[in-house]
């Protein structure tokens, strides 16, 4: 059997791609409003959701995109053997809360808001290496526990910097499953079973390219873009490196939230290494709200990302609009305590190569 | 090429035992003090480490962790693949700061106080997967950012519960390495090159066993081994059932930061279950500290199975004083918010089974 390959410094293409047997996406009421709506599986209403406390609230948006994963892959619970899973909240709250009526074993992770590109590529990487068959993936945001984890309270109604974004409120999940033998044969399709069909009809992940965490020093946490351009172009230029890809062999390059402001810097740090992504790049930040929405320089958190993957990029590959793309979501990695003891913001950011047969 | 085999429901036994090339234990003074004091690799006298913040101390800790490890384990930086690591603090303070220097492609894990298991399960599985060589793994805590992160500053000179435990100082690092063929094969050791005899000789992973969020209902952050031995019970008793074996079958089974309270609590659920671990059981945190230490419960912390397993647990095996060791670190998910919203504390434990052929 052949094996999955670590190519150039910090990448991986597997030898039988994992693929994305169900997802979905759970969002808030802002949103569900903006231009992607249609595309969400689950628009709340209420911001609470019913809970007593924000980070209740977002435990809920994990264990409802969760549940709703698993049920668009055909699973049971019981045929998922791990969940990995994380959020921005101190000690991930929102994950250590939300997921306790799953009562699977779980990896906690965190990159900040680039959380979705890591649960993937670890989810993917215990698949493919035969340590499970189905894998949950997943991350969430909350925009009033993000308020309160790192900038103000609500209710003290602070101004907003033209650089600021919007913490998404939503949560994207996704089964990961093992590639089958008879699905990855070159049997033609109408001598395979259904199952087989269906899986090669999903979308794969081929590859990932896994960040480092880059320090340019920026101290300025309302404007987390330039935090996050340069640990973005620098996943970003080494995956091209690593698989001899060109930007141009890609449908879509999607980072996960650097906003207005990120995304010109991100083009200019790419551009300055070699490679053009001017014409096919995409920042889910800037796209999930419409301009009237009032969000200064876009959307952003782990649900930022996970939602329009779930709600979106895997719609647009599965109907084979897209054939290829490289989703990068994108972290800051900035606490309380240390924007508060001047620290400056490191980003990280991991790149997922994503594919539709 | 035989797979590694997913056994029972949260198992996995590896067919290829990835091993623990290098490791490398850095605590404070108290710790230095204690029963254990001469196992440490490196003892810092300054809790401060030089920096000017109890987080940039820690995240000095899991630097100077991680380098050593890598210096221990004969590798140069560059032949490390990944690092999987966490800490305790509010987006990973520590490991997002501390281990810039390194320049290398990070994974952020977090499972509170297991976070040591956790890191260890998800570099074997990289590592056996085929896809690292060398992969980092480490943790760490400090007893001033935990006091100032979960309970109070300690300029509050607050008074202790019996039952509460004391942050360890300390950060445990290892460089987990995937097995070479040749290491494998029944040569005799005589014919095989130096390399391979030193791999054989080191402590392997023989498997894991993944633990799931357990919530008792227990509110109290002060006794937290008893929010914690209901999930160590539930993952040594798994991993019995998954490996069909018995606690006689085990040098030692040793568990994170039960403490006093903690550790009766879990023989009883164990026992409960069928099985008598009461003769073989060791807990990290019982044993780092001296009872003239005043530390009520004993220790706790990321760092506290941490640095006993790379400090004492590791040279043990090396030695071959003992050859079998179930290794489970224990985390209380508590987050300073969790606890103050009057959640209840949740656990979770990670089993990683170590072997000294």
């Amino acid at each position: 059997m052949a094996q999955s390959k670590q190519i150039g410094k910090q990448s991986i293409q597997f030898a039988h791609p994992p693929f994305i047997r169900g997802a979905a996406s759970v969002v808030g009421k802002k949103e569900g409003e903006g231009p992607y709506g249609k595309y969400f599986d689950v628009i709340e209403e209420d911001p609470m959701l019913g809970q007593d406390s924000w980070e209740g609230a977002e435990g809920t948006l994990q264990e409802k995109a969760a549940k709703l994963a698993i049920e668009h892959s055909g699973c049971q619970k019981s045929d998922i053997r791990y969940i990995v899973a994380g959020d921005l909240l101190g000690q991930l709250m929102a994950s250590s809360f939300g997921l306790i009526t799953l009562e699977l074993p779980m990896f906690g992770v965190y990159g900040a808001c680039s959380t979705m590109g890591e649960s993937l590529a670890v989810a993917s990487m215990i698949a493919e290496g035969g340590f499970a068959d189905n894998v949950l993936a997943l991350t969430s945001s909350h925009f009033a526990s993000a308020e309160k984890q790192f900038r103000f309270p609500l209710g003290y109604a602070n101004q907003r910097n033209k650089s600021s974004t919007w913490t998404v409120t939503g949560s994207g999940a996704v089964v990961v499953s093992a590639a089958s033998d008879i699905a990855e044969e070159d049997t033609p399709e109408k001598s395979l079973p259904k199952s087989a069909v269906e899986e090669r009809n999903k979308v794969h992940i081929v590859g990932i390219t896994t960040g480092k965490i880059i320090d340019f020093g920026v101290k300025d946490s309302m404007n987390m873009g330039a935090c996050m351009a340069p640990a973005a172009g620098d996943v970003i230029v080494q995956h091209f490196k690593d698989f001899g890809h060109s930007p141009e062999q890609y449908d879509k390059i999607i980072t996960g939230d650097l906003g207005l402001v990120g995304k010109d810097i991100l083009i200019d740090i790419v551009r300055a290494k070699g490679y053009d992504i001017s014409e096919n790049y995409m920042d889910c930040g800037i796209e999930i709200y419409g301009e009237e929405q009032n969000v200064q320089s876009g959307g952003s958190g782990c649900g930022c990302s996970a939602t329009m993957l779930t709600g979106y990029v895997l719609k647009m590959l599965e109907s084979r609009q897209w054939k290829r793309v490289l989703f990068v979501p994108t972290g800051a990695m900035l606490s309380q305590v240390s924007f508060n003891e001047g620290n400056s913001v490191p980003g990280i950011a991991h790149a997922v190569l994503l594919e539709r047969r």
